[in-house]
């Protein structure tokens, strides 16, 4: 057994399946599990050559995206402390036949079930079986909110509601990110994003600075995301 | 039992799950289900409000899309003679949490089978409950290829695709389809796909005629379109 007594705490918490498994299911899931750790920046999973297994997440952030033939990424949905990954096992999904990368957007820490465990779990265990279809569901949810917003809404609303959601998730009004990073989430291109920002500064709702990004106006956003 | 000899051995062929079901869940199974006939246009699924349960199709054609605030519409993927239609009982399905319509692009026939019988087998036999989850997965797949199409690709190579998908339904190079329908479909706006389709007349591609495209050059199409 390699995981420590808290580690199997949170294993315990955070599978919802736990609960159904047996004496033995459970020992032998504890046994495959690894703690795995991931610098910012670093890669959870790269398309169809990677397949580690599911990634329960213990603390950090991580985004899931797809990458264009030219290079051009759109974020399909981020995750978070006590979210459980399971695109980093696709390949034993037969009908998931598309490619996504996983990266680490801050230092992260996560616990693996390797692919081949979660798999022989599955076989064993039909609660196991529900859960992935639910979270295989949910996935297809926040994709198709993602799709929604790319297809139908307007580019200075998709980055004032960008914004925003990055206000919450740091809890902070100066945002640390690039114009780079905020196109590779929205699936545009630098100067489109640095652009609108500039418009958004000429409003008064933003302060840029080397780095960054100030919201001063957080009320005036919030009614142009609306 | 309202279905006939040779609807019952048409749901014998195409349900998956049949060899897995009892003799009693195959017989109940049967006596909840019912033909249901759509004329071109007609709708089979319209959002939340919607939940008739799993259509099978007999013949005829359908297509999922999605529709903005602003009545924008988007094809998220099209069903043919014997396929499964699962969207329209969606709402046993907890999170999947998005709307979808869906209308028959020609007179259907289909069998349905009624969201309450659906829900009663899937509580009762685990093929049927994988079945639905590997569908599911096989939907999100066909979701993600059109995202990437409707993101990434400019749109005189979708169009040259959607002129070469919609010959090989038709299996003719005479397409009768209005620049509207196609705009529905590519999630873009008439006069978009109008102009588009005289950039292609010109380039000799298509000959436009009223209510119709005539493809030209086949193989010119597919160059452009790979």
């Amino acid at each position: 057994m390699v995981l420590q007594e808290q580690e199997i705490a949170f294993v315990r918490e955070v599978l919802p399946f736990w609960k159904d498994l047996t004496e033995t299911q459970r020992s032998e899931l504890i046994d495959h599990m690894r703690p795995r750790s991931f610098a910012r920046g670093d890669h959870l999973h790269a398309g169809e050559a990677d397949c580690s297994g599911v990634f329960l997440l213990r603390s950090g952030q991580v985004r899931t995206f797809i990458i264009s033939d030219s290079g051009r990424e759109i974020t399909l949905f981020r995750l978070f402390e006590r979210d459980i990954c399971i695109f980093s096992a696709s390949c034993m999904m037969p009908n998931i036949n598309f490619d996504v990368y996983i990266d680490a957007e801050k230092d992260t820490e996560t616990l693996l079930i390797p692919t081949c465990a979660y798999k022989a779990l599955s076989a064993q265990s039909p609660a196991v079986k529900e859960y992935t279809a639910q979270l295989i569901a949910s996935r297809f949810s926040d994709v198709m909110w993602m799709l929604e917003q790319a297809l139908f809404q307007s580019f200075d609303k998709r980055l004032a509601a960008f914004l925003l959601e990055q206000r919450n998730i740091e809890d902070s009004l100066t945002l640390r990110l690039t114009h780079e990073e905020i196109a590779k989430h929205l699936g545009s291109a630098r100067e489109v994003v640095t652009r609108m920002l500039k418009v958004f500064q000429d409003q008064g709702m933003v302060k840029l600075s080397r780095g960054g990004i100030e919201i001063i106006e957080p009320r005036q956003l919030e009614q142009l995301a609306e």
